[in-house]
């Protein structure tokens, strides 16, 4: 009716050859089927996991909420709790360690344990300082676009110079030693993917950020010790650090990690998790399962 | 009825397991669908833009044909010019300031404003001097795996020092200060994903590239002065530089433009804008919108 | 009927604007359609392509099983040769230099020629070696997430000092001089996308690999002078080596191959050829192709 080769065009990520041909290839035999075992693994083989979602910078609880949402529907307990200085606490006088006394604290009062602990963004150096302190309830760790420092490094440090320039600008301007972001620039590298409008949306529900703990040189030597299994996973389009070797978050973070599982999918800092949260949770749990 | 795995998987880029556990989830609710709102934004609150589409090297103005058409389809305006010395004009000996002064021309002669001032490989370079003369016309510069030169560089400085020698090479053994491509080198490095046929097809419509631009060093210094908004679109199957940090459109091009806005499609250089042009012109469309 | 967006999203890779906007679009008209001319390419255009495809460490020809059957289905012809120490010979005693030896004679003792000759992993240091005894006989090197070697290197030179390490207290806990990959290690650097089901169905097909080829420095002289066409095709989530410039695949490894044609598609090392066969085979063919 249709001939021509657009008709199916519309439903894949990109032009895609075998959408136009296999049609006409006579179609898998059962054998052929039964190797591919991984996809034959039913909806009701999936483990339950408990999982722990820690937000980043500018963000609170509400960042985890449309992909927690998806994780609990596939039958997955997760928290999702806010960090000092963020969400509905007005305090912006947090240091470092009092996010990762919070955390550990929110962690061990509810007895939680063999936990998928994953972190976003800035929320990746809290997980690295609470896996120190609670690694026998923590069954992995999970990194998703986070930040994993180095040794006796801060947050800040992972910047390049210019970045790291207008931090500081930023910093000293406030009057509550916090960090506003500019929407310019929560536009083009944190939400490149969005419209304006959502841009603007998610720009909305962000506050100023406290700046002591991005300024916070941590001890990590215990962390590189530890023998806690750990994933990244790194969305593709994630431009808030230069996607170089000196200063990515894959490759640079991850590779941190030394033995560690890397999951990918296409997607940008903050668009993502809100636009396509049924695939971020699938790709949590890729990264989450044993 | 046809239990097999695959019966789905013919139509995506790749296998995903959302596709054979999903159907075993409950549907979104609406609240959950509305507050992924990038998704229900409908096609009436598309931007109309208008686009300058500035081709490349052994290109000429119907490189972009399929994609303008896909962008005047969705209500944008779209200017395809062709440059100096390709296309239609016969005379090869042109200067790259020749081919800015063509472009600023095209568009002040047109009173051209609030445009999104696109360009795909060399175009890069013409559109970095175009936007130091008329700035005030340009909502946005968008480089589509184009060159970002470092201030005092030429295009021939970016390739590693055995393309350049054979860059040299082809421009000395030309009459007329040309360089021709041989058919291997684009048919492996510039239509990497077509078909023979498809590559041949494309190859005879490259016409001998006027070697002089390709080497002129240029001073840049307004441009890395400039406020432009920039965005850098990367299709990232192209091999036309080496995917390395001291080679690459990206990561090494796209950050030289400091602040810009990072969106990624597969593709390669000179078959994909072909092939699936109606993706390249949304990606554009993402690229250039506000 | 079902106005919200995610209606189509299971059906490709990732959220696409695309899917959503584009039914309010009318449809390509035929001119247009007709330009893009690959897609209308129909099967019966396909070549027929002779694949000799070579396994890597910790497997046998049984690897490529999956993939050879939907090449074959779809008119290629396919040989899939056991390694000298792999699949069903007891022997692990075998040098660099016996399993070129052996490839070598079961390429000529077949009198096959035009040969696609594809490697993985550990065999892309053997089809340099091949290419250099029989070069006649190649239409093609295809090099798929597979190790080329700086001439007087080994594969062993390729890791991070660490892996190296590991990797070499391996070798010194056997008794007759291979490798046993640890389970944590292969799941997840080798089968990272896979079920922990699949990974250790996976895991259970490997053998322990003969160590002594991998230590081997190889002579590549006349390879880096041969003039075969040559191709790389990188799963893009593939982490048995580091995604830097300094230890990758790509962008080192393929780009030691000097003019390539570079192809991509997700995957990982050891699952998706299996669990994403006809996919991995048609990017074989792109690759492997004229």
């Amino acid at each position: 009716m249709h001939p021509y080769p657009y008709r199916y065009a519309n439903v894949g990520y990109m032009y895609d050859p075998l959408v136009y041909r296999y049609p006409l290839l006579p179609p898998m035999t059962w054998p052929e089927a039964a190797q591919v075992s991984d996809m034959s693994v039913g909806y009701e083989h999936l483990q339950r996991l408990t999982f722990v979602l820690v937000h980043g910078s500018w963000a609170d609880a509400s960042f985890w909420h449309p992909i927690a949402g998806q994780l609990r529907r596939t039958g997955h307990t997760v928290y999702t709790p806010d960090l000092p200085g963020h969400g509905s606490d007005p305090n912006k006088n947090v240091s470092h360690e009092r996010i990762v006394d919070s955390l550990t604290e929110y962690i061990t009062s509810r007895h939680l344990k063999d936990i998928v602990l994953a972190a976003h963004s800035f929320g990746g150096t809290v997980i690295q300082k609470v896996a120190e302190r609670i690694p026998d309830r923590l069954k992995r760790l999970v990194f998703m676009n986070a930040f994993v420092l180095g040794d006796g490094q801060s947050l800040a440090d992972q910047f390049p110079s210019q970045a790291l320039a207008l931090f500081e600008q930023l910093r000293q301007s406030s009057k509550d030693d916090t960090i506003t972001l500019p929407f310019p620039l929560f536009r083009e590298n944190f939400a490149n993917l969005a419209s304006l409008q959502l841009a603007e949306q998610l720009y909305r529900s962000t506050t100023p950020e406290p700046a002591a703990p991005a300024f916070t040189k941590l001890d990590l030597k215990k962390f590189y010790s530890l023998q806690t299994p750990k994933s990244y996973l790194y969305l593709t389009e994630d431009n808030v650090l230069p996607q170089t070797d000196q200063h990515s978050f894959h490759p640079l973070m991850s590779n941190r990690l030394g033995l560690h599982r890397l999951i990918k999918m296409p997607g940008d800092h903050m668009t993502t998790p809100n636009t396509d949260a049924r695939r971020v949770a699938w790709k949590l749990y890729e990264a989450g399962r044993d």
